[in-house]
């Protein structure tokens, strides 16, 4: 297949085909904004649910907004039953991106709203995924392991109860924030892979749960979700604090990649690692350092030396995959938890779009034989 | 939201962004080729699982090839009876592209090769998918209206075993190539948007079921898969043979829409309907002309004297909805019987754009507000 024909734009890289109010990106500077405020306050000051409303609505709530937001989002933890079943019967083994994708898709089966296509089905639709994308979550989480799914608690936060549902403990308020956190830094990335397909699905005026299905599938790649479950293996691989300088000497001297290391967008340092660093340091004194966490330390402080002049910096995979790791979520899981925070983003993102929808129709260049015909089998 | 911005690929029309060796179309001429060979040979001289073989390899099988390839998709028409038996005890009225995105997405929980990311694992589960896509969709068909489903047989063609599920009566040689005739006409159609989005995300190395599971939710969207049974829902409407022309008339003198009659792509007669047309007269000769078929003719009649010197003509939905009522198939199965035709483009499509793999990430615009703050909630 040639790959020099000029005309074709690869990957659709820098092809602009729609208009956004929601997320901005200066990777060359190292900033991302929603609203136009920048991550770092939002990751600071604001929470997962404030935020996925200001996403949906492209504006902040109000008090009274926001509390009927939150209120909306609690009464809707709750998934049907007979659902909780068959997410308990999946074979075990599975890939938790492969069942997310499967148990969302089945979800819609019981969703009387599924097929109204209208952008109040949608808004409604979406609303009740962001709290049930956390109950479907951490079931699969405990089922898998054999364990017994877990009521969502109607007091605790967004944050709070996905990690009680998951580990059966209440977090402390630290940890509960510290996850809210990195939630509010994955909810939204512009035109991101997973984000560009829900709306290429919902692009034929198909429905919330096909375009949030198509997302699912979408994050999955390994091209796309799946960067700090690469940064766990390499933590597993190089196993104790003395082995990681030597390990990534190694890795530069070799010109090899880093896991978690430099991003196709930022060529600063990536403004959402910084905060959750910060975060990070404060929680891991508080409640000592794990062992992930000091590896995570001492790699961080020979990539900055080695590779900071070259604009090559830590990424937000980089933190996040420690993080959760001591928050007591396995790295097959770290997928799906991307999953957890980037719904919000899906969602206004499919709802922005569809606002003023145009069927998405690129076009391949046909380079095949021409004017043949068919020869009778007997003949070939 | 602005529309007006004229760097923006609205609907990335005209964008091309990869190449293709499977399908040409020249919509003014009304030429659609596979392999550079016309559709209405691939109709008249080939089945559905030779076009499937050729979309798949690019080439034509010989004997003994399209032989094995055969037996393969017969040994692959089963599927787990745990899915059988999840597909049974699905919400009873539930629009059945959504069951059978979550049944296709629910059988890749149950294939030990669904995470092996390679060209060979993408075909062998394509192949498999071929196959089973048939089974599954009789079974939505049978089980939502409470019938027990029907195991396949492997004495029949791939249309035929598909029609004996479904209606549990062996179909005439004559119906089961009118409907095997039916599925090669829309086996493939060049970079449609079910196409596009499985590509999309397959572009991100995701898996074979999330690709198809994606296509399958762009599909159902009603501008894309919906169109065949808007045809019938017409018809129904028209109701007799004497209200059609009428209906025809008055619908041309208010310049509205009708169903199956034009086609985004096709400025001439589109070159699939011609073949449909032909084969379907000739079953409706034999077995006697249904009265959806007679409402039929005499709306094809009206409306190629009123239009065709506008280039606008009756298109394949216009005949295809016919043809699958007349074979027992209700029409809110027509886009699950697209998706079963469509199924050999989308592996094809997949397997052909992953071999020369790009994440496929546009951009969007950013015309939000800039350089704000964080507001604290009581002060906004």
């Amino acid at each position: 297949m040639s790959t020099t024909n000029p005309n074709i734009a690869k990957g659709l890289e820098g092809i602009v085909f729609t208009e956004s109010k929601l997320t901005f990106i200066n990777g060359t500077e190292g900033i991302l904004t929603h609203l136009g405020i920048p991550i770092q306050e939002w990751a600071e000051k604001s929470t997962f649910e404030e935020l996925s409303f200001a996403l949906l609505q492209a504006r902040l709530p109000k008090a009274d907004e926001l509390a009927a937001f939150d209120a909306q989002l609690k009464a809707n933890r709750e998934i049907p039953g007979e659902l909780l079943d068959i997410i308990a019967a999946y074979p075990k083994g599975i890939h938790p991106m492969q069942a997310l994708r499967t148990a969302v898709s089945h979800l819609g089966l019981f969703d009387p709203q599924a097929e109204e296509i209208t952008a109040e089905a949608r808004y409604a639709i979406g609303v009740r995924m962001i709290a049930q994308f956390a109950t479907i979550i951490a079931a699969l989480g405990r089922t898998q392991e054999g364990k017994e799914p877990i009521a969502p608690r109607q007091d605790l936060t967004h944050a709070g109860n996905f990690l009680y549902m998951l580990n059966g403990t209440e977090p402390t308020p630290e940890q509960a924030r510290l996850f809210d956190m990195a939630l509010i830094l994955h909810a939204d990335h512009s035109m991101n892979a997973s984000t560009f397909t829900a709306i290429a699905t919902a692009s034929t005026l198909s429905d919330m749960y096909s375009a949030i299905t198509s997302a699912i599938g979408s994050l999955k790649g390994p091209l796309h979700g799946g960067a700090n479950e690469a940064v766990m293996d390499m933590l597993d691989e190089i196993g104790t604090v003395e082995n990681a300088v030597p390990y990534i000497t190694a890795k530069l001297d070799n010109k090899e990649k880093i896991m978690g290391v430099g991003h196709r967008v930022y060529k600063f340092f990536d403004p959402r690692s910084r905060v959750l660093r910060d975060y990070a340091a404060k929680v891991a004194e508080q409640q000592g350092k794990s062992h992930y966490y000091q590896i995570l330390e001492t790699i961080e402080q020979a990539v900055v030396e080695r590779l900071s002049s070259k604009g090559i910096y830590p990424n937000v995979d980089f933190y996040s995959g420690v993080v959760y790791s001591d928050l007591g979520i396995k790295k097959e899981y770290f997928t799906p938890i991307f999953a957890l925070a980037r719904i919000s983003g899906w969602v206004a993102s499919v709802n922005e779009y569809t606002a003023n929808n145009r069927l998405l129709r690129p076009t391949a260049e046909y380079i095949g034989p021409v004017d043949q015909h068919y020869v009778d089998i007997q003949n070939r």
